[in-house]
């Protein structure tokens, strides 16, 4: 049976090249960072090379460069060590009501902790109008955090005209830049931003690393305490293999970058002109232009998103119906319904990320096998059924 | 050159067999266990088993191992987390003044947080008295956290004897058992403790992966807030590879204990024997027979502890002078001043943590190569010229 990958926004395969690299620190290259002898330091000199590889991805300095555990440590990092930081100076916080639940979350974790947090709505397509976060602040508020591009329906955020008011009113701003960091270009001068979050697992690196970003001269407190890796700023023994990832798959990802942009956007927007040709009652969410050009996102009315994944599995296709993070939960996405889809109809969210490997051909499949899933599904609904009813009436 | 690696307890070697088992998942298998998908059901799967894997290796139930990225994060959880979740009972907290920066520096950022802590000393081998707990406990005191066994000084703790106290006081017990896990049994239940550390890279498991276990029906906040993942208690995606790694390196730990604990005492004993009998005024720090079997370690007087790593390195010996995580800062260890060692003789620590690989020849090699060293740098410090002056003065 054919296999069709469309889920790299809940992970990319690691690329060959960085299997590769990483392979000796699997074997020989053992050592820890911090150790004072010689399998140490080539394991230190591995760790700063890919801090290097990082930093020149996003145009920042190697030392400004955290590695974390992965895209939810780094915004937990951000949110909590940013917030933790800033306290003395007022105790609010701005994010949007569109953010991945490592900030969400993180946010709710600072309420309880007597931080007040105001959730900036988004509109149809899921944009935050940066007039909002202006409107927002008050003399307390410390840390502004608004994502790059949201990675369940693509929208990318104006993170340059939101910069423009922080720094004018000199608040601290984060931007979860896990769906973008290797996907489109991303300059943290251009942006404009304090702290940037990012993920190896969305661009062909490894999973369990991440890196915060962290301008010169901001300060945050740590979120794990202990040693005094990371110059002091995340403890624990550096997981070198898969720094050395990150590091090889930022630098591959400098190189990609054009390619993969035309690429995916090109089966990009086959599938949001020709999948809602296929099928009657499903739409595209996310904004139509201004998206990530891996990302098409559907709902599909009169379905339930989890069926149609299972039956999408059995054709061999791999798709999903939203955050991984949150696929097992089984609510409507969060992100759907402060863009004002019903509940309803969010439930039939449909979303394919691609990779690399993706071609036309798969495009060509999943618009074959999915009509006829479709079709099966809503002879089962009962809504459907009510629906086609009430049409026929009406004609 | 000879080479010999006298460092496992800033890391160990990844074991071969661990690395095959984890390939795959750096390869074909590289989807996220939440995904609801062939690629995620397969990655779930493994995750899956590695747990029953890692609960196996210390008598626990599956659903109780929470994986995390490293012991740092655990101890950092387990702290902030048990503390958080119990806060309404009170907010005294009692801790060892031998702990890993990550308790201390955790107990430390409790403190800011409002919380109590009582330090507990230790008697000159590294002993926490559990009279000490006993005599501490207060009527708000909510978590006590012991580690079972300190890796600067092989210091095992009476975490049973402790644990007696904490059940009739009612009072959560979490035991740091990072330097125990994989090198001795553990079993949960005998030690008797309600939450409990581990790190792969102590017990030829990957770095970048730990656990904490949880025993059932201990609440805990989360210290990573997000998606669902690990039961919604850690969120992030789940490091499949080195969490099968993990679980691969414990079902092979539960085997090897037994030889290894055979191997690694008489090394030790050779080397806590026949060291000082060839250094002058050098002494055995830590317990002298309740240590772990693969920990020797020392104070060589009037030495500089860092001098020496790297002259030994010189030699193609890699050993330590206390916590990886701290190598850096060049203080005296917080450890051996709290069993009341000088910072003068504390700056000659010098640490050897065995590996499966460590052989006689490499204890023969290093009692040869280190006495001149030791000469060397002594011939070059001011202090042993009093002392020798004075010696010579007083015969």
């Amino acid at each position: 049976m054919k296999k069709v990958y469309f889920d790299n926004a809940a992970t990319t395969p690691l690329d060959p090249q960085v299997r590769e690299a990483m392979l000796p620190y699997l074997g020989e290259l053992f050592g820890n960072p911090s150790s004072l002898h010689d399998w140490g330091d080539m394991a230190r000199q591995s760790v700063d090379d890919a801090r290097e590889q990082v930093a020149g991805l996003i145009g920042a300095q190697a030392e400004e460069i955290i590695f974390t555990g992965s895209g939810t440590e780094s915004n937990n990092f951000a949110l909590k060590g940013l917030a933790l930081a800033q306290q003395a100076k007022g105790k609010h916080i701005i994010i949007s009501e569109i953010e991945h639940f490592s900030v969400l979350h993180s946010a709710r974790t600072l309420e309880k902790w007597g931080f007040d947090v105001t959730l900036i709505p988004v509109d149809r397509y899921g944009v935050v109008d940066p007039q909002d976060v202006h409107k927002s602040i008050r003399k307390d508020t410390i840390l502004v955090s608004i994502m790059h591009a949201n990675g369940e329906v693509g929208t990318l955020e104006p993170i340059k005209e939101i910069s423009r008011i922080t720094l004018e009113h000199n608040i601290i701003f984060h931007t979860d830049a896990v769906a973008t960091v290797g996907n489109i270009p991303v300059n943290v001068k251009e942006l404009g931003v304090d702290a940037l979050s990012l993920a190896g697992n969305q661009f062909y690196g490894p999973k369990g690393v991440g890196a915060l970003w962290v301008r010169k001269g901001v300060r945050i407190i740590p979120l794990l305490d202990g040693g005094i890796q990371e110059g002091g700023r995340r403890a624990g023994t550096e997981n070198v293999p898969a720094i050395v990832g990150l590091g090889k798959a930022a630098e591959l990802a400098a190189g990609d970058i054009p390619a993969k942009m035309t690429k995916f956007a090109h089966l990009r927007d086959r599938l949001l002109r020709e999948l809602p040709a296929r099928i009657d009652r499903s739409v595209v969410t996310g904004h139509p232009q201004g998206r990530l050009p891996g990302n098409a996102s559907f709902c599909i009315e009169f379905i339930e998103g989890e069926s149609m994944l299972m039956m999408l599995n059995m054709k061999g296709v791999a798709v999903s119906s939203g955050s991984a993070c949150t696929s097992k939960a089984l609510k409507a996405s969060h992100v759907l319904i402060a863009m004002g889809i019903s509940h309803e109809v969010a439930q039939g969210s449909l979303l394919f990320t691609f990779g690399k490997d993706n071609t036309d051909e798969d495009i060509d499949y999943v618009l074959e096998v999915l009509p006829p899933i479709v079709d099966r599904l809503r002879q089962m609904s009962p809504l459907y059924s009510k629906f086609v009813k009430a049409s026929k009436g009406g004609s």
